[in-house]
Order: C-alpha cells, then sequence, then structure tokens
C-alpha cells in the first residue's frame, strides 16, 4: 500500500490543498522529498494563483486527483542543493513555473522545448518518475530537480516577478516564436486579465505596436495609461472593428471563454497570425475561407521551455517588466479564487507564503 | 451604354459561356482587346475543368455575373507579342492561371505574391482594368499581361499540364512555404481529387514520405500503386488512425466539405501543420486544446505568385509531374459537370479546345 503523503517523504511539509470538487483549499500536511544529488530545495516566499488552478481545483478539466496542492508560479530562496546541482547554490533567488520533470530525450526535450515533451511532468496534479504526486507552490518548500529551476534576477521583486513563470512565459514564448516580436510590427492582444496584461508589456518591450481588444470598454484607460498599450478595441463595437480590419500582423488570444474567431482573423493583415493561448473548452467555430484568401494562420501555444523561460525572466528584468498583482495572505486564498472567478483582480494573486503560511499544529 | 461583350474589343473571339445559375454552358461570342504593348495573345490548346469552375457557373459563391466563361488551367501556343513584351515570343508555349492582373504595388505583390493582392483580378468574372469583364479559357483565344504569363517548358504534354495553373500551385504552394518540402518528412494528403492527386506527385517529388487520407477505401490501390503515395488511411477507420496519431509534420487537406478537423489535428506531429486549401463554406468545429497543448497550427493558403508558378511548373517539367486527365470535347462540357458534381474524374477534365471549340456561325 503507497504511504500517506504526510510520510511518504522524510522532510515534512505544509500546504494548502483542496479535498474534493468543492475546491475549498485547507491547511495540508504533505512531505517533501530529500533533496536528490541534481535537487534544488528552496524556501517558498511567493506563488501567484494561476486560473488553471482554478479550474484543477474544481475538477474542471477531469484530470484532477485528491488531495491538490495548486500553484506554478512559485519563487523563493534555495536553502539546500544536491551535490551535482551547478547553477544554483544556497540563498540564490529562484522560481519553478509549470513543470518539474520531462524526458530530456525526445525530439522536443532536445530542442528546449520540454514544454511539449510527451511526459513533461506538471508541477502539481501528476506523477513524478518515483511514483509519487507532484505539490504545487501554495506550500512552505519545493523541490526540484535543477533543470527545471530558473534564476530570478536581482533587480526583480519576488512577488511580482512570480506570475512571469506562467503567465508571462505563456505570452513571451508565443510572440517570438511566431515571429510577432518585430519592431514597428502591430500586434493585439484579446483579454486583458493575467495572460493579456503581461502580453502588453513584453510586447511594448520588444517596440511593437500594441492593440488591446476587449469587450469591456472601462479598461480602455487602464490599458493605455497605465499598461502602456497603443490602442484599444471594444470587440463588441463594429465601427471600431471594422476601422481596423487588416492592421495586425498578429494577436494573441488569451480568451478561454467561446468566442467568435471571425471579427479577429479579419483584423490580421495578408498571412496574419492568430495564436491561441486562452483554451475554450468547447471547439470554437472556425471560417476557413479567410484564412485560405490571405494565407493566415491559427496556431497554439503553451508555456514555454526551460531555456526560453530563463530568457524570458532575464528579459522581464532588462526591461523592468512585472505583473501586477495582489499580495495576499494564504487564509485569503479561498475568498481570492471566488474573485477570480469573477475576473474581480488587476491582475494576478501572490500569495505571501512566507509571512502567512504558518503550521496550524 | 457599355457595349456587348462581342463587339466591345476589336479582336473577335468563341466562346463557352453560362447564362444564369442553370449553369449550362453554349457557345458564346465575345471579343478579345488588341494586344497591348507588354500583353502575350495566344491560341488556346487545352483548358483545365476547376471545381471552382462548377461553384462559378451555378453562382455558389453569390459572386458571379453572366453571361461566365470559366476557366483558370488555360495552355496554349503564342500567336503574337505586344512591343515591350519581354519574355516570350510568337510559337511559345505558354499558360495563364487563375490571375490576370494584380496592383503590382503593394506589399503582397513587391513580395511575389501578387495571388494575396487585395487588387488582385480573376482571370474570368471579374472587372478588368478597361472595365470589361475578364473571359476564361473554355475559348477560343486569350490575351494576358506577361507578367501573368508563364511558360511551360517543352518537356510538359499541354493537356496534362494545364491543371497544374490551378491545382498544381495551389498544393505546390503550402509545402514551400509551411516548410513541408523537405526529405524524409510525413505529409498527409486529405481528399483524392484534382488537387490531392498531384499534391501526392509534388510532395513525393520533394522527397517526403505521403499518407493519403480518403473516406474511400476503394482508393488505395489507386493511391499507392498508381499515385506513388507510401500509405493509405480510411478516414473513418479509427483503429487505422489511431495507429498514426503524432505521425505526420503536416497535413494538405483539399477537401471543401464539411469534415472534422480534431482526427486531422491528431495525426500531426508536435508543432505540426494542417494547411486548408479546400473551402468549406460554413465554418469548420476547432478543437483549441490540441492545438496548444503541442504548438500545432492552422493555416490557408490560395494558389501561388507569378515567381512561385513558374517555379512549380519548371519543378514539374524536371520531376515528370503532370495531373492525370480526362481530355473531352468542348460539347462534353456540361456531361462533365455533372460528372465532376459526382467526383466521377480521375482526376481532372481537360478541354480539348483547339480541336473541338469551332465556330458555330
Amino acid at each position: 500500500m503507497a504511504k500517506s503523503p504526510e510520510v511518504e517523504h522524510p522532510d515534512k511539509a505544509l500546504g494548502w490543498a483542496a479535498r474534493d470538487t468543492s475546491g475549498v483549499l485547507s491547511p495540508f500536511n504533505f512531505s517533501r522529498r530529500v533533496t536528490g544529488e541534481k535537487d534544488v530545495k528552496f524556501k517558498v516566499l511567493y506563488c501567484g494563483i494561476c486560473h488553471s488552478d482554478l479550474h484543477m481545483i474544481l475538477n474542471e478539466w477531469g484530470t484532477t486527483t485528491y488531495p491538490l496542492i495548486p500553484g506554478h508560479e512559485i519563487v523563493g530562496v534555495v536553502t539546500e542543493v544536491g551535490s551535482k546541482v551547478q547553477k544554483f547554490k544556497v540563498g540564490d533567488k529562484v522560481g519553478v513555473g509549470c513543470m518539474v520533470g520531462a524526458c530530456l530525450s525526445c525530439d522536443s526535450c532536445t530542442n528546449h522545448l520540454e514544454n511539449y515533451c510527451p511526459k513533461a511532468i506538471l508541477t502539481y496534479g501528476a506523477k513524478y518518475y518515483d511514483g509519487t504526486t507532484t505539490y504545487g507552490g501554495y506550500s512552505d518548500t519545493m523541490v526540484s530537480d535543477e533543470h527545471f529551476v530558473v534564476r530570478i534576477p536581482e533587480n526583480l521583486p519576488l512577488d511580482s516577478s512570480a506570475p512571469l513563470l506562467c503567465a508571462g512565459i505563456t505570452v513571451y514564448s508565443p510572440l517570438r516564436f511566431y515571429g510577432l516580436d518585430k519592431p514597428g510590427m502591430h500586434v493585439g492582444v484579446v483579454g486583458l486579465g493575467g495572460l493579456g496584461h503581461v502580453a502588453v508589456k513584453f510586447a511594448k518591450a520588444m517596440g511593437v505596436k500594441v492593440t488591446v481588444i476587449s469587450t469591456s470598454p472601462g479598461k480602455k484607460k487602464e490599458a493605455m495609461e497605465h499598461l502602456g498599450a497603443d490602442s484599444f478595441l471594444v470587440s463588441k463595437e463594429q465601427d471600431q472593428m471594422q476601422a481596423a480590419q487588416g492592421t495586425m500582423d498578429g494577436i494573441i488570444d488569451t480568451v478561454s471563454a467561446q468566442h467568435p474567431l471571425l471579427p479577429l482573423i479579419g483584423l490580421l493583415k495578408t498571412q496574419g497570425k492568430l495564436v491561441m493561448v486562452g483554451a475554450p473548452e468547447k471547439p470554437l467555430e472556425l471560417p476557413v475561407f479567410p484564412l485560405i484568401m490571405a494565407r493566415k494562420l491559427l496556431g497554439g501555444s503553451c508555456i514555454g521551455g526551460m531555456k526560453e523561460t530563463q530568457e524570458m525572466i532575464d528579459f522581464a528584468a532588462k526591461h523592468n517588466i512585472k505583473a501586477d498583482i495582489e499580495v495576499i495572505p494564504i487564509d485569503y486564498v479561498n475568498t481570492a479564487m471566488e474573485r477570480l472567478q469573477k475576473a474581480d483582480v488587476r491582475y494576478r494573486f501572490v500569495i505571501d507564503i512566507a509571512n502567512t503560511l504558518k503550521s496550524n499544529a
């Protein structure tokens, strides 16, 4: 019989876990493995709340096993390194994003795309190599193979850089891969949430002209004055949308709700690219004709590889890019999840783990 | 008042035109313009029947004006050239495909993509610069600016090379543009009709492994033994489709009927590309998740530019690629259209214009 989470590993740990599809999180005693020779152990200081954490605690994707400790935007300070660790030492500021393992030998892995490895191991709710369950960053400590650890540059604040490990790389990678990173280009960002607001910042730092496309006219001032977008389109205003037809080299679509693609495809220039990073549950309606007539394409993108994640963090440090966050104590997390469900956050909750996660023993 | 087609230009011409949405074609006296200084005039020898000719004579896309002379897979021999024509002389074997004009100054045109020029002028049923209607290749003569004329290499038979001017370039261009032309790659071809059968031939000549994906098990022998495909999948056989999951670098989808995309996306490797060249009238259902999880993309492609069309014809000549055709007399054209509607042709009808189109005067 498998040992319980509390005793399966030698090192005691405390997190907050969801126990069932109610999704309610509560304190959970578990354990972390002994720091292996290639492992980095770190004290978790902050952990961002990603929208997928919400999907997962509610088992909305049907893949959840309970108890589940969410959290894949994890930053902290190294407390121990294994004997063969080369890149990190005690005291380093580090982070872990969405994955903690991959085969490292398939075509994807050997091309620095561990994120597309069929055997990639997610940071929480997955089976690790040793057969135990992975637990995420709503917890006091983290252990990971150094390959999946990134260095947080000195000048980046730890709290507002945490969301870059998922939200940041999710938008940075497609801007690079789909060639939407050339100065002077015009890129649309659909949806101004956790992903969208950092997409605006990264694209602007790349020298790109950015237009935010949103259903909410009320976000215009914020998008342009605070986030630095160049223009703003209300997606339901047909006149605005019509006037912007054929003007964009690409669009990063962060919306995971059902929404029509045709108006977005229309905004693209010939050979423009619509990149989906939000994943609607049901299929969307795809009009094929406008893709054919102007060689447009619609592509997906999912986080990024470890090399690119480090590159993204270094780029963020160089250009002073941070997520806009609301720091919360751990015992606010269930309220935060309710607010997140209503999109009531600008733009990312980050849990202050170190100061608020206390053993209730 | 505009002059009638018979007298609007000086040079008398004879074609077959559809007069209304019945789509029935019958002899039609019209006229061709005087050969301009950059124009090439040629005697039409053969003209392929493209499926879009059928759509157009029936006004299925809602854009048809009657009388309509279809035909955009036109080959013949030059009979006259304008004073500033540089590339052609009397007696040359030439062809005209889907377009006879473009602005030649926009971004697309200056990048040899006249096919994506917003002002591109279609070979038939469009307005030419002088305000007159363009008439296609179901006719005895053709006049075109030399920019839109391609040279047919000596070793290519004129009848079976005619379909390359539309069907050929339609599949050649995306194989090149989407990088599906590397020896050793594995490409799927969906649908084995006019487009599909030449897609197999071009991909094979590029050194690519080709799998035909079809609803018709009866096409397997033909696809593999005659066309040279490496394998064959019956799209409705789930076991076959399942076994081929994740094996293809790209797919050229030539089907214009409604069909599910999810099984095709599943056949792609990580970062695989599904290219649509057939245009279903209604939107297709697009599952976004599988695109995101493996950075797959779905793109369109529409014929090709003039430079690439010449390159395609030269490549066909080098590799002895011809369409498989059934040559018909012009007075069989209405029967051919009925058969085309039932997909009863292997794989392209080509009208023997020179020997069968006689003045009924």
